[in-house]
């Protein structure tokens, strides 16, 4: 039995061949990447569950279908799951989930995306036991549909900047929703457009002209039966986006709208009859979504830049082009050490990611156990660092797939291969729950007051201790030492950062402004800081795990990884003689070795990440290798392949035609 | 009169108040861009008569159409122009119809791009006199519509791998034109999907079973009346994009299809009636199409890149987020610093590229001359920087848009900022007309034998003369500098590719393979190689400007843009102690204070790129900065803001429904 699992008859050859070569047991290294071999298991069966039920399947590539159209055909798969997910899984199980939602949905999302991931929660989360008992259940089932809509045209950054009030009417017992001005009107919240019932609307809670700042509404918008908005709304779509079609963006306006006093979410705050407000207990207690969506991103992203993985390298081991030596053999485009390098580095970050994932979502599970007990000890850490996190892997999984889909030539611009569709997806999560500028300056913040704790002495967290300690001597193994490397160039450009505004301030600035001038050696600093953290998690990983040969190959891995992001700062390490010049280019070689070795696993690797060509939805990416003739069937199903086309008829043939 | 000449009343009040801050003349500065008062004067007068004609105007935003409506409305504009375009414009100069494209067509293309960009060109360049007599009247009038059919299936990059094959038949004096596999289909093609009634084909020419390698050939392959596809003939579209999707690229393979002899263009090679071949003059021919399409397409990106800019430093300048100090007045988020470096860098990026595009656009035509008089010594030379500058160029522009994309935050996602567009349409060309990566080794195959006669100390090419020169001392200005920087890196890169790769040579390992073996590294060579020339050309081309207020804007940019390339390269910087970590950060501080002294300019730069509202197709790069109620108008024109959607109605609906 060879060791990758995925090989079978008829295949094209030269995958075949890749697959023989793996030097470690593809079904092992899956259940590494999938968390455990639990969870892969479950993986599997949901899998097998959806493979038998042909109404859960895309009805034709998206990609051939107008906007409507992709609407039309996910929505029908959404009803067809709502109607029968229970036979098979549980969809308030997180895997379960999110491996019916990679399947069923694909990446471009779909009219109940906010709705799982934002409405419901914030129900769970911020309704009193009496509000659950009258809305939860509906939710669950979809009875009602529902997203959360915060953003503003005007304000998405900064929320305190938010217009749109709910005034308290005690004559009524009501709120007053109102949007002010055009700059008020809500916009982006997903589904908005035209699927939602409801909306968990944040507004600005004025009770007696006083402004008690933002607190979430429970606000019907559409009718249920009819689905026409309810007088004193304006709502709508948005429009297309670069990605994430499936999904209705929209906007929201409402004209002294009017929602009874107990509509008002009242789990932490609470409007009394009287008009009487009772703050939270906790100030932070709104902080518990926020953090939820991030360390989902994370994985969602790890996901998006593992499936770019497996399309790019299963398609550069089937394509041959050029020759290395001319008049030898054309050589699979995997052979060489450019395309090597446009991979493999993305298929290392595929790892760290998926680990980072992990150890912030287990983070937030007990940080919001700990809210719930009313202690916040690590909500500061916590919230730092999943701002770096958010930013860094957004930002790298983004840049890594767009890297894949080019590394496929000609055939990786069609959409054929799922690579735009992935990319034009991924790369929204950059912008969307905290613009990943905004998130490193956050951090940054952060780390400015851990560095002023540096230069005291005091006490440290653990995650910014390593600022306050001297350049060690590494006397470690290979890791300890590259490790030590990302730890001196984090620290190095957070105090200098920091330096270089006490300096200022010094000079008379004010703290805000000296920051603001330093504020790109702040995000670099910030980024140094998230790197370290990934860096370690991934080696800290790697050693956990006891299956020789997995062990080897990860190894190998984040050997590429770590290397690889340190030559991306490679400036920090020659500076003032940190290294010297071949010590760096000891590392820089250590890429390349590592990619050697990587190679004749590539495959199988990618193969490990066990999706299915259902859920990869590439024709480059097949399990079986057959691109070309699959390429022909996929381009036949372009509509402009009809009969009769508007613009030949109407204006090309009249051009041409000879009478 | 203020110095922007872009001022009206009504305007936002932010975008009018950046205006007055203007220290230069904006006429001044277009005319630069723009490359001399004459073609901006032209550029002008064209688009003048363009407004007069509104059947020449976009009839509604094109997100919000299917791409078969996009197709219609493009071509509708396209059959207006052909009738009119001679009333005000002369759409054989080269100035008027890239005007006109950008003005009317936007970026997305149009069905005969390929027609007006190769199709005809490789008419004037390939055919013999009798055959321009033929065909080329009625190609520029568009009686015929064609294409340039070279890449298949299987081989893009690798030409000698083609396998399409044109065989000659003595007895009719016919060629038969076949595709003897499936990767032997032809692939990609521009307005091949729907569109061309003719192709010129690439295939190999067969006589009495020799194979004489690629020529082109005149092949009709729909009928002109009818539209039908010719016997023997499979043509079809291969499907949307990642952008560009207003081009119908396409497939096409034939079945033995026949086509008179004189249907190969015989200008260069002939075959004669008996059978017998005559090869060209000069090997090298073929390659003038190419060098002047990749000459186009710098100018093309730069231009992209520069309605990038417009859209994202208008914005800015109209977004207000946030505070500085907590309690102030919400800034414009130009004024945050990380703002300025997400946008800075590619505003100067717009002048360095444009002038490079300038430059190798006036090599290329003298180089095109000289060859038509069997000179072709330059060629190799200009080949090898043309190839770099494709890379560097597309690569760093379209990296510069997203990050411009991304820096108008949520709005810059939606289609309604046309940068999405701007994106997926410019990223492209990372692709097509030479893979990136493929560009650049060819680059570093020229510079291994330039690093040769460097080492040799024999003649050199003056683009390569620095090779061999030693580390000077600079005694000069700040750009001498500066400059000195970019020839050290460029020449410690290329030079120790070199070096390692002859080392591994001593070892026995054959040539290609070291050259292999080292191929990263030769690709970060060739890229530094390029961007020496890209900043030597920005310096000259600054020192050259005489009008004292623009110059000093100017070398501000190019401060800007040479200190901000070196410090991304700036790991070669402090290599070897070259420089001093002090110097880096003194390098790295110019960037800072050369993006406070742009601040005040921004707006009036990006006016100066001279672009109108129509071209610009984005809510966000207004010229009048009424941006939100804007977004509020166009998202209203949405489909999915229609009565009765599928998605709603048959699923959404039954499932919230309360009966
Ligand atoms: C696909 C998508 C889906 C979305 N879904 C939802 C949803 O369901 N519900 C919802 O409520 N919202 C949603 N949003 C909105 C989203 O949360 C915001 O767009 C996002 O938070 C960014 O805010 P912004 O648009 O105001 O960006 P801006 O803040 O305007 O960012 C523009 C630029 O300004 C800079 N900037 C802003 N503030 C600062 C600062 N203080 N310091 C330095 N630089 C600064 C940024 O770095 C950026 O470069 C969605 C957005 C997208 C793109
Ligand atoms: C939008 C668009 C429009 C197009 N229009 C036309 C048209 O009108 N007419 C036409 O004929 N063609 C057209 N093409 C095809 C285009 O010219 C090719 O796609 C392009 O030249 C790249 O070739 P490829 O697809 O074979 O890429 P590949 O060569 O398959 O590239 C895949 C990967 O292999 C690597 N690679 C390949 N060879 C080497 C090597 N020797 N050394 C190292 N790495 C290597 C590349 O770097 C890349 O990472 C178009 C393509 C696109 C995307």
């Amino acid at each position: 039995m060879p060791l990758n699992k995925l090989i079978q008859d008829g295949d094209n050859q030269d995958l075949t061949n890749e697959r023989f070569k793996s030097t470690f047991d593809t079904d092992a290294l899956a259940a590494v990447f999938h968390s455990g071999e639990d969870s892969l298991k479950r993986i599997r069966e949901v899998r097998d569950e959806i493979t038998k039920r042909g109404h859960l399947f895309d009805s034709l590539p998206a990609a051939h279908r107008t906007r409507a159209e992709k609407m039309e055909d996910v929505s029908r798969k959404l009803k067809n799951l709502m109607e029968n997910v229970n036979e098979f899984a549980d969809f308030t199980n997180n895997l379960d989930m999110l491996t019916i939602i990679r399947d069923v949905m694909g990446v471009e999302g779909f009219p109940l995306a906010l709705h799982n991931l934002m409405f419901v929660p914030t129900i769970q989360n911020q309704a009193d036991d009496e509000q659950t008992e009258w809305w939860l259940m509906d939710a669950i089932q979809g009875k009602i549909i529902g997203t959360y809509a915060q953003t503003e045209l005007g304000h998405g950054t900064n929320l305190s900047a938010i217009e749109t009030t709910a005034t308290y009417d005690k004559s009524t017992e009501e709120f007053i929703i109102h949007t002010p001005t055009t700059t008020a009107t809500k916009w982006w919240p997903g589904g908005l457009g035209t699927s939602c019932t409801h909306v968990i609307l944040v507004a600005n809670l004025i009770i007696d002209n006083k402004n008690y700042g933002l607190h979430p509404f429970f606000v019907p918008i559409r009718d249920r039966n009819s689905y026409s908005q309810m007088s004193g709304v304006r709502v709508g779509d948005i429009g297309t986006k670069m990605g994430v079609n499936c999904v209705d963006n929209g906007f929201l306006a409402f004209d002294n709208y009017r929602i009874p006093r107990r509509n008002m979410l009242m789990k932490h705050s609470k409007v009394s009859k009287e008009g009487v407000y009772t703050a939270p207990s906790h100030p932070k207690v709104g902080y518990t979504t926020m953090l939820y969506m991030r360390s989902e991103m994370i994985m969602h992203q790890s996901y998006y830049l593992a499936m770019a993985m497996v399309i790019a390298i299963r398609y550069s081991a089937v394509r041959r082009q050029g020759e290395i030596k001319p008049g030898t053999q054309e050589v699979q485009i995997l052979d060489y050490q450019t395309q090597q390098y446009r991979l493999f580095p993305g298929l290392a970050r595929c790892f760290a990611f998926v680990t980072a994932a992990n150890t912030v979502r287990q983070m937030t599970e007990s940080c919001i156990q700990e809210l719930s007990h009313g202690k916040s000890d690590v909500l500061a850490d916590l919230h730092a660092l999943s701002c770096g996190l958010k930013a860094v892997v957004t930002h790298q999984s983004s840049t890594s797939i767009d890297q894949a889909r080019q590394g496929c030539g000609g055939h990786g611009y069609s959409d054929a291969s799922y690579l735009p569709t992935l990319y034009t997806c991924s790369v929204g999560a950059c912008t969307y729950e905290g613009e990943n500028m905004v998130m490193l300056l956050q951090l940054s913040k952060y780390l400015m007051k851990a560095a002023a704790k540096a230069e005291e002495g005091a006490v440290m967290a653990p995650l910014v201790a390593y600022l306050a300690s001297s350049e060690p001597v590494v006397i470690g193994d290979k890791f300890e030492k590259l490790l030590s490397h990302f730890e001196h160039i984090a620290r190095h450009r957070v105090m200098q950062a920091y330096r270089q505004m006490i300096e200022e301030e010094k000079q008379g600035i004010e703290r805000d402004y000296a920051f603001a001038n330093h504020s790109v050696d702040w995000t670099k600093a910030a980024r140094a800081h998230t790197k370290l953290f990934i860096a370690r998690g991934f080696v800290k990983k790697v050693q956990e795990v006891s299956h020789q040969e997995v062990h080897a190959v990860l190894t190998t891995l984040a050997e590429l990884y770590l290397s690889y992001e340190l030559i991306e700062m490679s400036s920090d390490l020659t500076a003032n003689g940190y290294l010297s010049e071949s010590q760096v280019q000891e590392i820089r070689h250590q890429i390349y070795d590592c990619m050697r070795k990587i190679r004749p696993n590539a495959v199988s690797i990618v193969d490990s990440f066990d999706f299915c060509d259902r859920e990869l939805r590439s024709v480059l990416g097949r399990r079986d290798g057959h691109v070309y003739e699959n390429l022909y069937k996929w381009a036949q199903m372009s509509p402009l392949n009809r009969k009769n086309l508007p613009h030949v008829e109407k204006y090309l043939k009249p051009m041409t035609s000879k009478l």
